[in-house]
């Protein structure tokens, strides 16, 4: 859904303004798509040389707002207010920072539940599949269209971490700096696992009907079950604990029956339903699957992002959190120590910390100290 | 479904003997249900003075097979070949091995598949919600009918060594030693919420029916779900990457579309759709939840467990494995601990293997040797 904004730019829905990328695009797989749109935000000034650009790349479900920002007269709190703002570690005086709703995602950017102007109707499974490549080569027109050769950085954690490994191995000359955050370059077995049992909850769900559910009742029980899978592995073992514990929900006593008796229960109960409000089930399993082919071959030595790497200039901050299990941080050291032997410029922080692959949307002093140090020294 | 042997006993649909309570079994939620019977299986010979009996408990979804034994000329493996049979670990030359199907289970015992006498239809939801008080409190009905006074050992792994430490806990004086495997003392906020997504992805299928499916279809998209969740718990991240890695799955390239492009998917769809051919969804939802309500509560002095544990003279033999996620070796070590403060008799043997929480399942020399040297001093 598009609308026109006082200037009389074209917006999304959400407000985000929309880039209409000039030629079709050719996806990994082949497929070639014409009037692929993505939805984006920018914070802070480009400056007139166009030297202060930084891209962040949101993760699985996020959108382009992730600083706060004021809109017919509202404060909206963006979704990486701790780290990016004014005075903020990426801060938004000093950098000009683009934040695009990635492809085949539902934020504004086309994707399954856009519009194919082929047949009037929503594009479900017709819709190519995504890879993390393509999400960046749309990314790469959204950047060309402001001007801009080359990126002070392109930051960003999970799903977006490989989008910037993806920006370092395509194009490593508009890259200065790459900060990838709680990602991993080659989805595991187990990640691939989780995602694949979350994608056969909504694939199972009588309502999806092969993705073509749009006008009628969404899949909404099978994409529930399919977040509260992503939620768990999301905290860890520690935080879970801590949160929740063995605590009951509004009761003194055990049910004995199937209601909800544990808190634990209670929040992915409730996680599952505010996300089924928010997110076209299509999208979950375009957005997951991209996640899973996600692999940069870095063992071997033709891979294109392993040619890449041995010859960028391109200066690397890798940050994991040592209780992420989702991407351990095994899972960024074989990275650190991929680009130590080529040679490359590379910091590599392994945050002590018990919230699990979360923590890099929480706040964090010693994660911000360490990205306000490192784009202290950006551009 | 029941039918009689040639020696007229009453046997289970599965060939196991069955045995039904004398009285009525009182549950801990305080439901009482009349004419329970246990589906079980013995393997030796007791003793005149029935001071060589083993009991062995059964993990989530098993049954009372635990070892090989020949019928009607076919010899049938046991679930735990490696460990129990005549020469074994634990020697049936030397111990007469009970092993009874839970309570709540779908494999000869009474469960919410079995037929309510009030109603002539199966229970469904109308089953008492059971706990792993009610389990071995039917177990213990078992054994007494054998005139057994006191078990040499109770011994199992997983929601097995649940029923183990409940057994030390509320029959100390029944169990000279106890072998608690791969567990816990209470469920954790973590693997209580792996357990509330798997029954969520049952209770969302349309064909569960509020538990009423018996008759119709059943709720297999949801319960093949539920298992493939369990799956990925009872691996590792390592043994997930050393057994499926990235390979492909009968294909050279990936598909592009959302078919299985991954052997961990297919791994996964194997699974779940063997385990709807074998398992009821109903007793899955109450095992589970007998395994998340499961709480020794020893923090608390005042608890059954607490007060059992400081006075027994029960052996406790605990082993753990390094990879296990799901009850991992952290637990047992409190368990060790709290033992050891109360001046128990406690051995700890925390196995170095990468196949996570199926460990305890497979072939280890480790395990073997371990389990063998302590039931060579058993009795």
């Amino acid at each position: 859904m598009t609308q026109s904004n006082s200037s009389g730019a074209e917006t999304a829905a959400n407000g985000a303004s929309l880039f209409t990328l000039p030629e079709p695009l050719v996806f990994r797989s082949g497929a070639e798509l014409a009037g692929v749109q993505l939805a984006y935000e920018t914070f802070g000034t480009l400056a007139s040389d166009k030297s202060n650009a930084v891209l962040i790349c949101h993760a699985l479900t996020g959108d382009s707002h992730v600083a706060a920002s004021t809109r017919d007269g509202q404060e909206k709190p963006g979704w990486w207010d701790e780290y990016v703002g004014p005075g903020k570690p990426v801060d938004t005086n000093r950098f000009f920072v683009i934040c695009s709703n990635i492809l085949g995602s539902c934020y504004g950017s086309t994707g399954p539940a856009s519009l194919n102007p082929a047949t009037g109707e929503p594009y479900g499974l017709d819709f190519p599949v995504v890879t993390i490549t393509d999400m960046v080569r749309a990314q790469r027109e959204l950047v060309r269209h402001f001007g801009i050769t080359r990126l002070c950085a392109v930051l960003g954690g999970s799903l977006g971490g490989m989008q910037v490994l993806e920006w370092a191995a395509r194009y490593p000359e508009m890259v200065a700096a790459a900060v990838p955050i709680a990602t991993t370059t080659r989805h595991s077995a187990q990640a691939i696992a989780f995602n694949e049992v979350a994608r056969q909850s909504v694939i199972s769900d009588p309502n999806w009907k092969q993705g073509g559910y749009y006008g009628g009742p969404a899949p909404d029980l099978g994409l529930a079950v399919a977040r509260m899978i992503g939620h768990i592995t999301y905290l860890s073992d520690e935080s879970m604990h801590v949160k929740f514990g063995r605590n009951l929900q509004n009761r003194e006593h055990l049910s004995f029956n199937f209601e909800t008796d544990f808190q634990v229960e209670s929040y992915l109960h409730h996680q599952g339903r505010k996300f089924v409000q928010r997110f076209d089930a299509n999208s979950f399993l375009y957005v997951t699957k991209a996640a899973d082919y996600f692999d940069l071959e870095l063992e071997k030595p033709e891979s294109y992002a392993a040619q890449a790497f041995a010859a960028s200039d391109t200066r690397f901050l890798v940050i994991s959190f040592t209780s992420d299990w989702l991407y351990p941080s095994y899972q960024s050291k074989g990275l650190v120590a991929h680009l130590q032997r080529t040679g490359r410029d590379v910091s590599f922080c392994d945050i002590t910390e018990k919230w699990g692959h979360d923590a890099f949307l929480l706040p964090n002093n010693h994660f911000a100290d360490i990205l306000g140090g490192f784009f202290r020294h950006v551009r």
